[in-house]
């Protein structure tokens, strides 16, 4: 957390963003991620009070992984880092919009987005393909 | 949940679809809505298997509302109606991406977006204008 890769242009926003956010019974906001330049969604994952503070003030999008139960960096162990372009707050504070410079790949599945399976026809369709291995994102870590 | 605006291509990928779903234990996936052509984020909301249902079968976009514990068609007050053009999945099956045409503004403030302020130096900034009052929206039903 006292890493900072890139300054973020909002780093002194903290308290803005805590103020206008309302966390759920978990103490989590919604967080969908999405490519700033392509448009492209690339996953949803949570944020807690932490997370929202750590992005803010390093530049470098944190997560809170409800599996694992803690702060999780993007990208500590696959690499795959995303940079903050900039943290946008909905309506209601129940959910925020991060622009983001994904590098490589969001999803552990080793594609570029977590939304690969689409609806089509009666199926369920898979629409992108891995762009690397889960081995070679996280090694013998699996 | 009867009516039939648009015929979804995808109308009888039902099963399919609620089969890759994990229902949180209130019974729902967070549902993201993006505008399938300029890629603009609308609005995050929820779904549970009727909405996922009555979205794929009718081709309008449905979401549960958890303040009003109920189904709701999007645009059913407002006439503000979302198209479904894709509904994909992600890798874990807690969240949707909807791919929509949205008619008119997704957030219930008359703006195009939910997603309407962002954090800029030290304050969270609002960067779109109500393109029509609530008032216009709902009428006297505020």
């Amino acid at each position: 957390m006292s890493e900072t890769l890139t300054a973020t242009p909002a780093a002194g926003a903290v308290s803005a963003v805590l103020s206008a956010l309302s966390f759920d019974e978990y103490g989590l906001v919604a967080a969908i991620a999405q490519q700033h330049d392509t448009g492209e969604v690339l996953m949803l994952a949570w944020m807690n009070r932490e997370a929202i503070e750590a992005t803010l003030r390093t530049g470098r999008v944190h997560y809170w992984s409800r599996a694992r139960q803690k702060l999780w960096r993007k990208g500590e162990e696959s690499g795959q880092v995303q940079r903050l372009v900039e943290l946008r707050v909905d309506c209601d504070g129940d959910a925020v919009l991060l622009l983001v410079d994904q590098l490589g790949v969001a999803c552990h599945t080793g594609r570029r987005s977590c939304f690969f399976r689409a609806a089509r026809g009666s199926e369920l369709v898979t629409i992108a393909e891995p762009l690397v291995t889960p081995g070679e994102l996280y090694g013998d870590k699996g």
